[in-house]
């Protein structure tokens, strides 16, 4: 607690009173040569290594509504989406920019609240605020995050790796985020499970970066527009169609007993987004390794099908065993 | 001119096609490992030094309207009030990234025309676009920009450095982009020269390179505030005051005869911002050096004052030669 709560408005603390109240936020890092308050940031990255960057917007009433989240879970899950990139790469985090449009009216203890949800978030990750941008917005909250990380330069895991016969795993379980999201729209309030689930996703860093480590994961990427969306990037990217088998996607416990009441909301598990778990392919040898690495990291590392020739775009097994193609658009911002 | 013309709305080409639009027009790039269409870009950066980054928010009604601009204009505006800030710590550019926030009923032609002016410039600054996020707004439209660039890392200029008895140097010219936006919120469309400073103003990275290489500026900032706040963050950064001389500030031919007839307007010259000069201190001993650099660059780069001791604060000799303490506060987004 600080002097700049006795202002509690942004028009008394003004723009720069505001980035000094993040900046004694902030930890110190010896990879920042220079942090917050000058024209850019000057930071050092790992020898040997290619920069991972990554960008995503977050913008009030279209990515989250400010009455079904708190300050600090929305500053964690800004931070979060953006670390999730950097996992489906196998990257480790380093360095985050954070831009902030404010309505005027916006509280300063709901962006310190914001604000230590996202230090927080990025801390855990081992991770530093560097820099960013603020200034007012004439309507709704808009965020900006940009993350920087590093990873070897051949172990870089890239959409476009999948070969015919990898087997196709997902880490976690599928359709809690989409679940808890629905539930909202309906007015319905989600148990603190797919609450948690949908307002503070865990960005999976440690499984990324181990798969990357040890060369298992041929193609990667977090899942964020659904199942099928993301799974149709890397099948676009790597030519190659696929098999899944519904029945192995995995659900938590939560989710498998809304189903058997609410059949009617399956597609949530195939269309669903913002799961952020790490969706990858792996060579058929290596299936042990995988196990080994869910037995180590303590999560489950689910083989749901395999990779297929190209012709035969995305298929499925659905939940009685029959084969059906199905189409793998998910969620496009101006569909 | 390709295939997406013929459909000539968002709704019909969805994020995915307009992310394709964007990508045919990015140029090849030797440091780019993995570009636009990943959950990351990878990139290298060259060795000894260390990275520069920036970002800034650009929010219709707030920093531009659209019935000012061209989006052609807006798209080079949004990448060069960015490379100013790399230009301001020496550097030079390389790598930058792109978030847009749409409104649902903009044209594809308009979009298009934004993200050529973008690249337009930055191609002009020998950087490249190599990644961002799409998404639909609610209302205006929302430019967020990071940009990546390099320096060597013994040759980075913050804010910091300055030293009491330096001069205080700066380049072209100004208040002309304050005066065009002061004409057109009186609703007079201001001439071609003034226009061409406010919508399309020129990052000084060639200037920023040669006075880091040549070690020759100690402190530096871009005037995107205004003169005075600007120079404020030096002053306070490196906790020295300064005297400056008003009748020494270089202002344009158009700005000079404004000012003959509207003296009310003088404070443009010092308060006024989005000139994207350089501001920036030297010894005494290397001014022949300075004004070496501006004959090669053919820029003008000139003398406006001296860094004192802090106790002074900012002074200003004014048009008639009379010492006065003038305040630093300059633009603030909550004031």
């Amino acid at each position: 607690m600080n002097d700049t709560h006795k202002m509690n408005d942004l028009k008394t603390v003004g723009e720069f009173g505001l980035i000094d109240m993040i900046s004694r936020q902030v930890q110190a890092d010896s990879s920042v040569c220079v942090g917050i308050g000058d024209d850019c940031a000057a930071t050092t990255m790992p020898s040997g290594h290619v920069l991972l960057t990554t960008k995503d917007l977050l913008i009030e009433d279209v990515h989250f509504r400010r009455c079904w989240t708190s300050l600090y879970q929305l500053g964690r899950k800004s931070a979060a989406v953006n670390l999730s990139d950097i996992a489906a790469m196998g990257g480790s985090a380093h360095h985050l920019f954070l831009g902030v449009a404010l309505p005027e009216d916006m509280a300063l203890a709901d962006i310190e609240q914001f604000t230590q949800g996202f230090l927080d978030e990025i801390a855990a990750a081992g991770a530093t605020l560097c820099g960013g941008d603020t200034c007012r917005s004439t309507g709704s909250l808009i965020v900006s995050v940009t993350v920087q990380g590093s990873i070897a330069a051949d172990q870089v895991v890239q959409r476009s790796g999948a070969q015919v016969g990898d087997h196709i795993y997902v880490s976690g379980t599928l359709g809690d985020s989409a679940l808890a999201l629905a539930q909202l729209q309906r007015g319905i309030i989600p148990d603190d499970y797919l609450a948690q689930r949908h307002h503070t996703p865990t960005p999976r860093l440690q499984l990324g970066q181990q798969l990357a480590e040890r060369k298992l994961a041929k193609a990667m990427i977090d899942v964020s527009d659904g199942l099928c969306a993301d799974l149709g990037h890397i099948l676009e990217k790597s030519h190659c169609g696929a098999l899944i088998d519904r029945r192995k996607i995995p659900l938590s416990v939560v989710t498998q007993q809304h189903l058997r009441q609410h059949p009617e909301d399956e597609e949530l598990v195939l269309r669903g987004g913002e799961d952020y778990e790490l969706l990858f392919c792996v060579s058929p040898q290596h299936g042990n390794a995988v196990a080994d690495l869910a037995q180590q990291l303590e999560l489950s590392l689910t083989d749901i099908g395999t990779i297929q020739d190209f012709a035969g775009g995305l298929q499925q097994l659905d939940s009685n065993g029959q084969r059906c193609t199905i189409h793998t658009q998910g969620f496009n911002h101006f569909g």
